[in-house]
């Protein structure tokens, strides 16, 4: 059975994150969403609204689960059996950040392998980030982000 | 009438901005620099301070306004009636983080076009964030500043 | 009169360089199409069929005119009197490519500006380069350029 | 059955190419090497010695096979029904380029996914390019393609 | 007598540090790591902590000492007489920040010059941010840093 | 002694050229610029010219030489017992490029070093590319190159 991670910290999902999970379910029989939750970081949204928003977008979806976890991501592959890391890729700035993390992942297990996703081009500027950005500034962010969130 | 919001913290302004406003002005009527003023962020130097210096700069400049703003920048750009948000390119991951800003807000608002001008390479270099650093360790940034400003 | 430069090679024309050309349209007064005829390179589609093509994608732009060049393009600049050179950006190797070449145009004639459009998402895979490929392969390029070409 | 196609032009293979088909192993059913064989382009060896030679590397690995093409590379994908394709990523610059191309092939074909992997930090320096340099100079290329090669 | 200073917060020192230091030591006659010490800024380890596990690291090499800073680099290599900063370069994000703060030195002191080494592939995705990660996280680091760090 | 090697086609040698030397005599005992001599490839200007140039532009530095070599780099280092490799960096793209060399270099013989100096930002648009294009188009390169040549 090929299991994948997908991890983040999703505050919160948006569409971006939604199309590569959906895009990896036709390579994976099993796909788990991590949210790591760090206790030193600071977040907009609290775990359980993260956790329930992932859950209901990826309920007609069998082979998606969620889960929380804490700690280092490679502990967490061995811990639920994930041999692959899966994560979009925006642009090269992303890319460069994203292969020391996942060079720095198969230094510690050389058993999991992490793999890339080309964002879809209408969705390669949405983050995060800038998703919290507008909502702070009194934005709609619901181009951006599945129906009932934020 | 061709309006073109110049959006930014300018904790200082620097002379990297001042060129690209002033390289900007052959382009449009009307040139308002924006002070994007956060509640929730941290600025060096007050609003006012800020603002004033900018004032100063371009007190010979008639189609050059300042103002503050809160809120979203596309929102800002409806109510002063510009079309286009004008931005300065140091380097390529600038245009990494620039374009997916851009992109969003052309999402939010189609009528808004986002234009970038390479800064000068001898200005290149320059940024708010380096020139506080200088200031925190009691060194001059008169090299890259307007009189007046520090 | 605010006069800008669209210069490429236009081996065949496509969406993304349409895109520009019609965005700019909102900054200036008239746009030139130049397209510029190296002797010592070899084209896929002839210099006739290139301008053509452009002349009826444009024809109900009374902004947007073509020409055919030869020389440098600072001096084709200054013949039609143009004052600003389009360019459009797809990725951050492009940027830096085009940050060059705008930084060499503006040492040989300081009057002249180089301004940047991000392409629009969607159309910024596409270049002359994959479409003459997809040609050679016997593909079809219809989604990436107007009606009537290739 | 999870089909991938890894295409290029192995002109000649090298370690970068070997260790990604060996990692995509364990995410695909099947794995055809497809060498993509465009007549307008000059190769250093033969399309028989380069074929011969991945055949002979991949001898003992029973998913993997070898296929000359020519044509479009989304079509290539539908005659031997692959729906992914594999490439490996070296740098930046690398996904930038090949980012578009991806794209262009969803363009093309949305049913066919493009698959990034990142190349071991080690082996990030080889490329085929490199390699013909470093013969066309009388240098021994051992340490960078598997035995009996060049 | 030439002088290099290799500038850092080497909180903590890791393996990619240590090898630039050591390449660096047969170009220079004297070669001086500066742990910058930003009162504004919050370290995981203390001071005296990261200035005595460089030292212990270095200790066979004569070459090479160590001296806490604090105030602009430049004024800190003039103190040592100093006339070249020594930098890696990690990858394409790494050059684009690093040549911007190379060129304000430049700018404050023109006879400072800086030199990029670029970080051996097996070491380029090491950084004391990661590694102040892993250790939040409850990993171990021994692969990142020399023995008794941590 | 320290020996660097500045390797290079030179055609021509530019301003940012002759720059990178002249920064790297601070740093070498003796710097040999070789000019790679490449049969399979077209120049513009003929060996001699290309050697007589750098010989004039350099005549008052004793510690700078100018050599042809064919084959390999690295062998070439070896016959002139340069441990070095000095090369300079214009920008992001460049990086990637330069240090896939830089490491195939190293892997062929791990005694030999490469340095980047990163190139001054008034001259770093400039590249010998550029500068033949100019003179293809009838364009003057004196802004770009020492006097004397073209």
């Amino acid at each position: 059975m090929k299991t994948a991670l997908f991890p983040g910290s999703f505050d919160p999902i948006h569409n971006g994150h939604v199309d590569i999970v959906i895009r990896a379910t036709s390579l994976f029989d099993r796909i788990i969403i991590g949210i790591g939750n760090n206790s030193s970081k600071q977040y907009l949204f609290p775990i359980d609204k993260r956790k329930r928003w992932i859950e209901n977008i990826f309920k007609s979806f069998p082979s998606v689960s969620v889960q929380e976890y804490q700690g280092l991501t490679v502990d967490f592959c061995r811990k639920v059996q994930a041999s692959f890391i899966v994560r979009g890729l925006r642009n090269g700035t992303d890319f460069q950040f994203e292969r020391s993390i996942a060079q720095m992942n198969q230094s510690m297990d050389s058993a999991i392998e992490t793999l890339f996703l080309p964002c879809k081009p209408e969705l390669s500027a949405i983050s995060s980030t800038i998703i919290r950005d507008i909502i702070r500034h009194g934005g709609s962010i619901s181009l951006f982000v599945p129906d009932g969130i934020g």
